[in-house]
């Protein structure tokens, strides 16, 4: 296997997002008991054509070996590395509503190797307490416990309103990349990273498709 | 304008995905007072080029007027129609745990047309209350509620174990479509669409864009 290149920052975006699928779909096989898999079985899996598959893992390296295809626990290593999921990520989630807490139980998170480490919130009934066995601390404890604990990620819970105002209490305490889940757009300086999640799109995808589906004949 | 073809199944997911992505834009830009905007600048949104914005359109028609450019407002509309979000979608939620509530109370979905119109749980102690103002039944009475309302498109938010058997009464029930949030791949009828969110991809795009910025010299 050739080394792979200097990762580009002019890799498209879509690529990047189709790296973590395929990721889920390798981490799917090997549960399954193969060892090995191709970028056809992969791209029908998820609906790609395996010429995609092909041409987006080319942006970081050679991973085929010919007659055999891809040994799935080497591309899972190796995509792990261009993801920088190769290592864990302590993370700090700001806001205990019910979008907060169901976050903090979602176990997909630690599953990929994201560790939230602290809770944050301002309401004192909750402040010092453990929510799925994370202590949760008041706001103003926030630059401390992301230096201590080396902190770069942060997840965003908050009502829209406060968004903002807590991603420059992250940015001035380290953060370098904020997931927000507050249904309005953050302004980050331009070398920190911000993710919106916006769920209705799912739910617009999902309408599309049975839109679709039932105009079938 | 001319009139759009009609809609392929061939369209890539792609493309349907970064339709919700120029929906938002357009409704932010019509928030911010401009009534028409362009590919470049659609495209400078949303960290894509322009002859992109322009090809994922040309799947759908001609939106486009020499000189001006896009009209928001018309272009929201024509969107909304290929996304069958130019209706109100009645919907269903099942599972009251924190994740549901968070999903109850998500302003987004509402925005969006997407209101729920009521909620399922087992739990005994919730059952009959309402939460966020939406009533919560019995999971037995799904069938009944779906018809009753026509609903065709339901969110699951129950525990992994419980996904695909809630999958199943759902499809008994009449939905057409489910949004998944448990970590666990659902098998539904080929007649069924599905979609699964994955709250960990969204964190692993970050932590690309973060090691990636940081690389940087």
């Amino acid at each position: 296997m050739t080394k792979p290149p200097d990762i580009e920052s002019t890799v498209p975006k879509a690529v990047v997002s189709r790296l973590s699928l395929y990721l889920r779909e390798l981490q799917h096989i090997v549960r399954d008991g193969s060892d090995t898999t191709s970028s056809t079985q992969l791209g029908q899996l998820l609906g790609f054509s395996d010429a995609q598959v092909r041409k987006d893992l080319a942006y970081f390296g050679q991973f085929g070996y010919p007659g055999i295809g891809y040994k799935c626990q080497e591309l899972i290593t190796e995509i792990k590395k261009i993801m920088g999921t190769n290592r864990a990520w302590p993370v700090v989630l700001v806001g205990m509503g019910n979008l907060g807490r169901a976050l903090l139980g979602y176990k997909g998170f630690e599953q990929q190797g994201f560790h939230v480490v602290a809770a944050f919130e301002v309401n004192p009934k909750i402040i010092g307490t453990q929510i799925e066995g994370i202590d949760v601390y008041h706001i103003r404890n926030l630059r401390e416990i992301v230096i201590n604990n080396d902190v770069k990620l942060a997840i965003v819970a908050v009502p829209s309103g406060e968004a903002q105002s807590i991603a420059e209490e992250l940015v001035q305490a380290g953060i370098d990349g904020i997931l927000n889940f507050a249904p309005v757009t953050i302004t980050v300086p331009d070398n920190v990273s911000a993710v919106g999640v916006d769920l209705a799109i799912e739910l617009e995808q999902l309408s599309f498709a049975v839109v679709n589906q039932t105009q079938k004949p």
